[in-house]
């Protein structure tokens, strides 16, 4: 099996954690000032996504930033 | 005490990892590809680091990308 890109996995680790927390894509806009089409795009694994939006999301949902990187679970 | 922000403490920690494993700048930078000076930039907490870029240097120091963002070991 091919491991998947970082961006994939992180998209994929941030849309599992986002719906844990029950949060829409909306929802996390509003909490984080990110725009809905960007935070679709990290989760599609489309974005290089940075440092300061990393820890806006991380904030957001209530994790530490670790748990984003957190692939095991995903 | 304020806490740092997010390039600051990442920054840090990059810096206490690539000690750790003795590698100069100049060594990260060949293993990364990734420019010296933006390296350093990094470890000075000026430069908001891309998630692709975190991951190249994750895989340089051989570390999982979470230990970059262990906080309480810096």
């Amino acid at each position: 099996m091919k491991v998947k890109d970082i961006k994939t996995r992180f998209g994929a680790r941030l849309r599992q954690l986002r719906k844990e927390k029950e949060l829409s894509q909306e929802q996390l806009m509003m909490a984080t000032g990110i725009h809905r089409t960007y935070i679709s795009e990290v989760e599609r694994g489309i974005r290089n996504i940075s440092l300061l939006n990393i820890e806006k999301i991380a904030k957001a949902l209530e994790v530490d930033i670790r748990d984003l990187f957190d692939f095991r679970s995903s």
